[in-house]
């Protein structure tokens, strides 16, 4: 999938190297010509581009987000957009990112409630950002500790998540001595500790993120690593958008021959 | 009982050293076999893992849950699913954790509230994990402590619940001094203490949790003190399921016949 | 009246030097036996015990409550219970605590605004229990003092109480620079005090509460006290259910003789 | 039109020298006798008192406030009653509080707006009490001052008030280097102060308050200028049911000529 | 269009050294005879003098807004007016204020999202008001830098915003070390930077504002710096209506004929 969300939550700096990213068509044609499973997009966006695209590229409405102005200590992100949103753009899924063990978490997990009943009443599956936050999992490790992810992934379960998207925990030996407990000894390479967290998340799908851009071979090299631990799929953004149309494509295909199978 | 939210309240850090708990369909499994009369779960398990069991084990569906994350000063858990939910699932009771004397206990009662009057609208029983917790709770003695303890359960009482999971309060000399009023000289037994409970319950019904993982016979043991001081019940979660399922099934079996005068 | 909504108010501990009072039974009999004109309860209470005594004792449905575990300094009860419990367990009447001057004046008095009118639909009267709280109230004297109590009562009949319930004010001179205005030096009797609280109250009625346990003959002075100074009607707690069954009956029977005019 | 809001919003100390004003039944009588165009109160008053009084005082139902009791720092009076209650009570307006900058303008002016769009279906009329309050409030000169009470008066047409009622604003020399900009130097006499007001309340009708107590003279002299200065009418309350009901009538009927222009 | 809400945002003292501006009455005069394409007025303003000009003057109903009394820190606008008052109004479109950034963003964009979504649903395009505010951005450089503006712009676009009112960013020398990232060395001229916000803004429409009064010259210097950069319209207010009204119409007909391509 192909999520292009980070205008909102990080803000046009992820388009400052990149400048043909800035329009949203780039990424929008992209996905249709690559044969993106999926793009996921707020609102404003899925309205005013995916009508040039109609038919060629499911839509995964995200239903909140938040800017990334204010620190991340209580992150939240509030609804941008509702499941009758979701129903009237014919979305084939819908996302929502929950910051696992963030002091907001009060309003989120209740947010989330809300917007997981509806989506069930109308069979949309639920696509769960699972992301650790807040001053308290810095506190214990940080948010790519296994602590957290593997937390984060598990709450997605529990709340009933359909398909949950994380980041692969690193094990840090800096910081392990904030870890709890046992977490403490429990070193991981990459390919264990997300195995562990495809595990954790029991029947719901796991989608692995692609983070911060890399090389194209460091990107198909986490593309295959992911696959490798049991992931059900690859989320990958600014890999595949902060690159200009042609090697975004090239890459966006070498991705979806990995995930299907055909390397 | 079989409860089973403990990924959601303690996360992944409980199936550290007992590996296989980690995939819930051993508890699932584990609570068919034995013959629980309930396993409690929140709405993400329930869903995807109780229909590969169904009709082998009735469902109390976990109405709201937190992560441990936070620190517990300002405990609140909101709704992760509803009445709506329950019946869906077909529930045969639904369970709600209400932090006695948090300062969050506005929000708490309130959110009880509604939850109580709307599964009374349909007849489904609520079980209360009547939990003191918080700052002021830590003031005077702690969670476990008589006062706290006996507090907890009179509230579930007074706010119309059916049946209330308590923990087995502990006089504790060392923090009597905390104790308000006349609990300081009140020194009980945990036969005692648990009997005191369980009269303050009056209607209500008392079942009693496990908490950690005892050796099999301390559990079995606590199990009786339980029973002897009235407890209508038992909800033991890591006391089974950290087990290897042989070994949980047969631990499962021995308490089972207990409750059911069996033994 | 009966109230007896303290095992949510001052938990168990009210109950530590009279057993038999946890025993809910204990103080349902009380009022079928005495004959109260009400006994005020929460809901939990309600539903449990006061089918056995149908027909015998009318309830007022306590709608709001908290526990006395957190301070005072920002006293707010949320509703445990609503109209529509009241009018199920055919209550009389619908009791509310409304905590005047507490810095939550905000939700409370919003709360309690939703409250009157959706009871005044039915045509079930409120009765307030109208108590100064908070640190704004200590500041100016206190919750015992003339301007806190004159005030409190003012509040409940201006926001459409229907029976306002107080506590007898006094006057503190250790505390009188704390009064507001000339209030430092309205010194007043108990008698003078409640008089004039019976009159701002208007066209509300005031019944005048017991508070903690006194000698029957001190019990029975304060009742005609009150009576004396103008109350409709008195509502004692733990003054008659913190007795033994037979004494509690026969201080019962004096104080229905006095509010009857029977003395 | 005579407000008699006050034994909530400054509880009955404003009644400890004028002992008959603590009977609702003295306002309400003065307003029917003296032929006032109006009594604003709150719900629990108007119930109780102006049936005995039905078709000689029109009823503008105060529909929110609060009490005196913590500072005013945060300002926000919560609602009292509701539209729904206005149309039960037959009054011909609803009459709201909004604090200006206060910091919990937030909630004040979106509270106001549902009441204005509800009142608004139904045809009532809007009175808005415009109060500067808070604590930014006082930081740039007081709640007095004619940048505050411009301000105000302001915010309440842009709103959607039909009837604004001020205060006079005081230019104040003392605390003039805290006003924000070119008011620093903006030295109004109180005609040219109130005139400004009255200009700047465009549409809406600009109703003037009384404020506490003064001479006799003093307050006609006062209406005297609110009416030179344009506004269309008073709203005096202390200033006439502060005294003896023979003082007060007269009193009434004085200021009820100037209005209506025959003194 | 012709924004008239500063009596509300700023208070009277934008009048000060304008009095025919105080009265709503210059503007709506202005608007319907320089032909503007519409004015942006809250719900009070639009009610009373808007009729005046039926058939005139296009109306924006701006449906939120708050005083500039409280500093900007945690800058929030609550609703004014709903989607209701626009359609019964007669509006073309409706304006929403969104402080990006804000530590209140989370309550601003869900009420955004209702907003938007109720407009949708019938047919009414919505402005944004796309304005950097709040502690953490004074921290990053200001509402004025480049970062603020085109994040601010961005997140309009991405909520579903069809028309985007932004200021012109303006690259800071003095303030750029606080400037994320690379916007630090991103040194942009007027033009550059505005063309940046309109590419950014992608197909939803930009409109400029004009901020605090400039000499008239710089004024259409400063629409036709907009116009060449790609705007797609004008919103300037105070620049309009603090002339007196025979130079506010020149000037508006200056600007409108640079908008509509007759300069």
């Amino acid at each position: 999938m192909l999520p292009i969300d980070q205008g909102l939550e990080h803000g046009p700096i992820d388009f400052l190297d990149s400048p043909e990213a800035a329009d949203p068509e780039h990424q929008f044609r992209l996905a249709a010509e690559a044969g993106f499973s999926g793009i996921a997009a707020h609102l404003g966006l899925a309205e005013k581009y995916l009508p040039d695209h109609a038919g060629q590229v499911p839509l995964i409405l995200k239903l909140n987000g938040k800017t990334g102005i204010p620190p991340d200590e209580e992150a939240f992100s509030p609804l941008t957009a509702g499941v009758e949103d979701a129903l009237r753009l014919n979305a084939q899924a819908v996302g929502y990112t929950l910051y696992v063990g963030s002091p907001a978490q009060d309003r989120d997990i209740a947010q989330f409630q809300r917007v997981r009943a509806e989506a069930g009443r109308y069979g949309l599956p639920v696509i769960v950002w699972a992301y650790p936050r807040g001053r308290w999992v810095d506190q214990k490790g940080g948010k790519d500790s296994p602590y957290a992810v593997e937390y984060a992934v598990r709450v997605a379960l529990e709340l009933g998540a359909d398909v949950v998207k994380v980041n692969i925990p690193r094990y840090d030996p800096a910081r392990k001595e904030q870890y709890p407990g046992e977490y403490k000894n429990l070193e991981l390479s990459p390919h264990q500790a997300l195995r562990r967290v495809v595990d954790l998340a029991g029947r719901a799908l796991v989608i692995v993120s692609g983070g911060a851009r890399l090389s194209e071979d460091a990107a198909v090299a986490q593309a295959r690593l992911a696959l490798e631990a049991g992931a059900a799929g690859l989320i990958f953004g600014r890999n595949i958008w902060q690159r200009p149309f042609p090697r975004a494509l090239e890459l966006s295909r070498r991705l979806l021959d990995l995930v299907r199978g055909r390397n």
